[in-house]
């Protein structure tokens, strides 16, 4: 959606295969870019390794809650990203990481490529991704009906009919929200009960806006220009039909690496994040975790992008303390 | 410095006098502006009562690490923060809040000109102000020369001499930030020792380009268009001099509201701070602190605009949940 206006800020530099870094930063998404531009700040040799530019926030049609720039794409967003970071000469390398490992003092970031790139510091700002349905006319209608964030797309919807597919507790979260502002909601779930807890549950039932539909998948998303309708079938009855909607929210959780973190030996929590402090350390000194990856009792789950960058920057800030240290202690502070 | 383009974009609004609120936002900085904007897109019924809009970004000459705009001056930042709320037509009611009180179910925020606003929750958001010297020079010279950030403004002083005043943790980080960057740092405390972890004193007497004027303490801030030196007086043997320098950092530590938290009865850390959640929720139901004043082991204290943008945004989405117990508890749900 946004690659030419990416490829038109997006230079990607070489490093030279002997380099060592301060920092290292894992993804390309507003945390990893946040820790940049705070990383760079202090003046750290740093170096952002990512799969993709932008992360999630290139899918969004419209970002209307990053305070300061309203009405924006979401790969207009990401292209003021890079550019302010671009200020600072980072190099950006497209690779992905297969495993960390410690060399004495120092990290080695192992990726895909077999490049092997040393830094004192590691921060992981992965992101997770969002399970998809991976039904036919998800991925071509992402943007014009179909939806991975009600917090961020229902004023898109006001008094429009949607769906949101999934029955945990993010789903009825969501189908909550929505009903504030489109005049109905099917909660559309495979199961025959919801797996969330119980006052959202209560007040799911209680919304006359909101109606339930169990036991239920959705075989297709199906539309001209944007989203029309859904393909659902009743797997108890085996019944299919049409389900009219102007938008469909796919609710049904995101995968963290998990086990990229439990490779390198990092600790994550029972739904498989990283378990933070609230300086975004983890249990392995010089490994940082930030956004969405991030996870633990510290970690206030909103997924947004202002809380993504947020949190990028202050895993870059308690880096740059650990990494003043750990210079000091090897006596050789320069700062 | 900013009041021509604030007042531009800037037109309170009235509120009737029986008005009820869901949320309301004490305090018209980065953190309350967040906050006001989540809360609105919740369609939430949104208020903010602040003395003064834009906090203390208005006094930031440049800031260069908002991700997304970079170059900007704190004034014009804070310009097209509050064109982006005011898409949501949400008031904006200068006054100074009294006291916060209970009524049923309801927060009763009393401001100085007696009005009594009621509302489900209350984000307070009111900042900490710095401390200052209270010397001749310091208020002229803000922006040309006397920061309050090293984190913000040390990039501005690349290869200068500066001085930074105070001998507590965040003085000494300060100094060795600006260590990293400027040719010469003084740190100037009024005290014979620093009263900081060993780390950074360690750190402060080893690096060379740091010189510690110890039992010292400046009289005044010198300069013709922006700041040229400073005149100190050493307060065990009374001597004066001047003191060339290109920039003076006031780290005298910040003020949180603290005696408005006490009387609310909002619990305090050790300094002053409220004590927040990871959902800035405090010991109070209904009560959210978020920027600046928040503390507690939970917070990492980085004061910056897209930490407060965050915390903002973490409070009014943890609130607008409460808000959604509440009312469904009222029997008035209508989400």
């Amino acid at each position: 959606m946004s690659s030419f206006k990416l490829r038109e800020v997006f230079k990607p530099q070489k490093i030279e295969p002997s380099e060592e870094f301060d920092t290292i930063i894992i993804g390309g998404g507003p945390a990893g870019l946040g820790a940049a531009l705070y990383s760079a700040r202090y003046q750290l040799k740093t170096i952002i390794v990512t799969k993709t530019i932008g992360g999630q926030a290139v899918l969004a049609p419209f970002i209307e809650n990053y305070l300061g720039l309203p009405n924006i794409s979401g790969s207009d967003l990401v292209d003021k990203f890079l550019k302010h970071i671009m200020n600072y000469n980072i190099p950006i390398v497209i690779d992905e990481v297969v495993n960390i490992r410690k060399n004495d003092v120092k990290w080695i970031v192992e990726t895909k490529s077999e490049r092997n790139i040393q830094g004192y510091v590691v921060i992981l700002a992965t992101g997770s991704e969002r399970r998809k349905l991976n039904v036919p006319g998800e991925e071509e209608f992402i943007g014009r009906g179909v939806s991975y964030c009600a917090t961020c797309d229902a004023p898109f919807f006001k008094n429009k009919t949607v769906a949101v597919i999934g029955g945990g507790d993010a789903a009825l979260i969501s189908a909550l929200y929505l009903a504030a502002i489109a005049s109905k909601v099917y909660i559309i779930h495979r199961r025959g009960e919801f797996r969330a807890i119980k006052t959202y549950i209560d007040r799911v039932f209680e919304n006359p806006k909101i109606e339930t539909i169990m036991n239920t998948i959705v075989l297709e998303i199906i539309g001209k220009d944007k989203v029309e309708a859904l393909r659902i079938r009743n797997i108890i009855t085996g019944e299919e039909k049409l389900l009219k909607i102007d938008g469909v929210f796919v609710e049904i959780g995101s995968k963290p690496p998990t086990e990229l973190f439990k490779k390198i030996g990092i600790e994550t929590d029972e739904n498989g994040y990283a378990i933070v402090k609230p300086d975004h350390s983890t249990n392995l000194p010089g490994i940082y975790v930030a956004g969405d990856s991030a996870g633990g009792p510290y970690k206030y789950r909103l997924e947004q992008i202002i809380t993504a960058v947020a949190e990028g920057a202050i895993a870059a800030d308690s880096a740059a303390k650990y990494i003043m240290s750990l210079k000091r202690e090897l006596g050789k502070s320069k700062v």
